[in-house]
């Protein structure tokens, strides 16, 4: 059974694996991030590379994914918020060093991979458009069976799609985008907003976050909203409700067979789900006239990014 | 060379023509629709190919573009808003009237192959976006060198993507959409309130309406606004700068290597198509470290529909 | 003891009664509006006045609201959309006609003043903002314990404040008007659009329309909604939510003493005032810092317009 | 001729002057503001009351206008952003130190007031809605020939007006604040984008910027506007854009007899103005079936502050 290397590229940990064709890993390897060290980052990745390599040497090709802009050729990494890259040629120095061919790859269209392979698209054959809910928000989208990566090898940047007109400013430089009212970091904005507005309603948030609205913290929300906590729901019901006009927005563009919402806010589920499939269903109005695609929760959590890394260099 | 039969049904005609693999409209011809009635609809376009194979008979398929709501399998017109027809398996009848295979696709997604195969995209060779300005909006997508028609047969319908969350009433049952602020419908919506509200800046559009602001028309105002009434001009520059944002949107989700604007209303030229560019470079703002996608002025103009149909029709 | 005449004139009935000071109604009569009619509403008018004060020859004045556009100086209707009179010099006519003195008053003006004086803002002695909520929106402003009539007789036109740039279109020409979002016509809108999209949460609803969401009135949206109807009570939520975003803006520009809602739509109590106040809650930010107005329901119901105009007659 | 002492509390100095009646100052003097310590700004207003005092020993009041957040009752500053004052009871140590009657007003309200007396209001006798626009936004209102101060000394907050629902977000806690969009905070964020976008077409602003979009000031806009700059052009339109909605929804509600705008952003002229007259006339639908209040730009300019604060003094 063939074998490739899926190496997942973080700015803590690079975590590698080996994996056949039906998404089974048979090894697994992990080593802290140098994410200071553009040298040293790449080392790493060609020394857990080299491990894996030598213990099943029927592995016959490696793929990278890392949070990362990458060029239209698949090649160099231009640009990345947590490592220390710039222009930075990876993909032909782990080729080089390791002895096999190499495919490097955002981290969201990874995960998009190894959702649509092995996850919550499998049964779809042809399209998915997903939505990565992390600190920030990314987007990998499926076309004809294989990633749409775009003309320059930025398609699928879905967190800056314009959820409010003049709306909300963000990072990237435009007003209102998606990242700004649906992210980790909106849940964490919405829910302090609302405990420093109705602390009552807020007493368990507030609880865990010893008191302070400003230490509250995502996973605080993601605990609060289980129990019951009414700001918490509230927090989870406004990203839920952006999340439902966004993903309304790509079924009338794209029309894939079905879309997976992924990243570590997913972990909240009906709190989330709930609210993303009322608004989606109130929203996509011709609903009933046509049949539209569902939306379902990421399935292959930690190991997204050494499965898609590694199914992606079975087909360089 | 191989030809192949093209036809556009609109309201009013059933345009026909024999085309080469080159774009070139060997023969045409076109007859009345009879609109109300579904069976002579069908007929006339039976017709209409019937008569071009005669003349050529090398032509070897038939391509039917319809403003009409299409199923997935690219058979059956499920509902075509100027047309009687519901239900209705167009492609199978008239292939097996005229003889020849018979492909059928919804008139923007034919106007999109048109001007990818012949037109403004056609340095492109990949992927384009297109969207249709009429008296309502229409898109169409190509990835992958080919049309793009989603799992559905619905993708591309970039009318009814939001604009404003909250915003104007759709027909299609949402708020907001794109069609509400950027279609000619809109222009003329645009321009006849500004007209009451600043008849001096209107004069020449008043004048060419006979005075009545709500007698103002699209084709006036195009008038108007290339004699410089500043109404008229500030009309398209409303149009245009929705159309700016939604092209940003699309460029973030898509990356496409061309876009394309077509429709009646884009014989504005400069006067539409300078604030789309304006908003589209504002809004695009990692403009400058990726390369991105032009927007340019569709060129096959009333052929688009036999082009394109003909050329799909090659694709069988 | 000081007794005036309240007259309050509607679209189906001219309902009069004689007031003392303290708000008590000691007569009371009503007639049929001969509505297409001008000079009959006026006739009937100086009827039901010289009625009441044949009745009680101490009383002193006359009061008069319509729902009406009036002049700045207070003595003609310019304008009343449901009734026949264009520039009629109504308060005149009546003075000559019953020979007392008299005062023509806007409708929401007329029901603020009532709350103001006897209802549920009496323990305010000097600024008040009411906001009527009937089919469309209406407000009535009381500054330094005075009713603010604006420099030309139309301030207080609250119903046409903008709740969403570029929103939906009004019928005053506007984009976005409150009343758009927030009247008993934006409540008929949303509980037919949310039957539509989602008839399992609407099952007592669309029991009380027969099944057919077109059929769906106000009235039926209350008692489904106390009946725990989903989509009814959400459709309170949501209007609930645009007025608590106005009242908030009130409150930063005008800093009254108390907010009063009133209108039909408040019969549903706590369904629409729950979600106000946690708006209102949520938006004004700087609470906590200062003290700011409660929100009240509007306590004088049917009798405002009579109670209102009497009181208002007293302060000739 | 009765003469009174204005004095005007900035973060930098502390200015007064002896104010006739007719808004003549008959004598100035200026110190430097100790910011940061309460007592000794206390103690400066107290030496510059005292020197006019004894210039003018016929002067029989003082007025104190201050960047604060003063008590309903206007006696206690309760926070000063540019000053150390916390719960300050000035009204009441300067009138002990300086043996006068005294009377102390937020900056906004003492401008709003110079100007209706003495400025581009003073043809209103009844009514007038001001905007100040400098780094934020400030408001202040006449209604019944007096200041409306509210019931909790909060009113006129009009820069905390919602501008865009869901919006950008406001130091103050909301969502799309007014002071987000028209501010003068707001023009340099709106150029320097703008710069970094069109450099070409923002030639002459960045030329005065040294070549950095980031050093851009709100004079080199002003400058750069009047030479032609199209970005500065721009940023002018835009937060003229959105002052003419606010102003449109403060005529909605107030309908005072004229508006004023003021603040160190409109000797700007026309750059501004125009944008602002422009929208306003196109949002005010009803305007034409009656009157409306005209926008005139503020005249007291500098003294502003002394020149309320004086006759406020004289009123107590």
């Amino acid at each position: 059974m063939a074998l490739t290397i899926g190496i997942d590229v973080g700015g803590t940990k690079v975590a590698g694996g080996v994996v056949d064709e039906k998404g089974t890993v048979v090894a697994q390897t992990r080593r802290e991030t140098p994410a200071d060290d553009p040298a040293g980052t790449r080392d790493t990745i060609v020394a857990v590379a080299t491990e894996l390599a030598a213990q099943y040497p029927e592995a016959n090709a490696v793929g990278i994914g890392a949070a990362a802009w990458i060029d239209a050729a698949g090649s160099t990494v231009l640009f990345a918020p947590n490592l220390a890259w710039r222009d930075e040629p990876v993909r032909d120095i782990v080729a080089k060093a390791v002895g096999l061919p190499t495919v490097l790859e955002n981290d969201a269209n990874v995960a998009a991979w190894a959702e649509f392979r092995f996850g919550a698209g499998r049964q779809a054959d042809d399209s998915m458009v997903m939505i990565t809910v992390g600190t920030g928000i990314g987007g990998g989208i499926v076309i004809n069976g294989g990633l749409w990566r775009g003309a320059n090898g930025i398609a699928g940047e879905l967190g800056h799609i314009q959820s409010v007109n003049n709306g909300h400013p963000c990072g990237c430089g435009r007003l209102g985008c998606l990242e700004q009212y649906a992210s980790g970091k909106a849940l964490v904005r919405f829910a302090r907003a609302g405990a420093r507005q109705e602390p009552d309603r807020a007493a368990l948030l507030l609880e865990l976050a010893g008191g302070d609205p400003l230490e509250i913290t995502g996973r605080q929300i993601t605990e609060a909203a289980r129990s019951g906590d009414g700001v918490a729901r509230d927090a989870f019901a406004q990203i839920g409700y952006w999340l439902g006009v966004a993903l309304t927005d790509l079924a009338q563009a794209f029309d894939p067979q079905v879309f997976v919402l992924g990243g570590g806010v997913i972990d909240a589920g009906d709190l989330l789900m709930g609210p993303v499939e009322a608004t989606y269903r109130k929203e996509l109005t011709n609903r009933g006239r046509f049949p539209v695609a569902e939306i379902r929760a990421a399935e292959t959590g930690n190991t997204a990014g050494v499965l898609g890394a590694a199914d992606l260099a079975r087909r360089i």
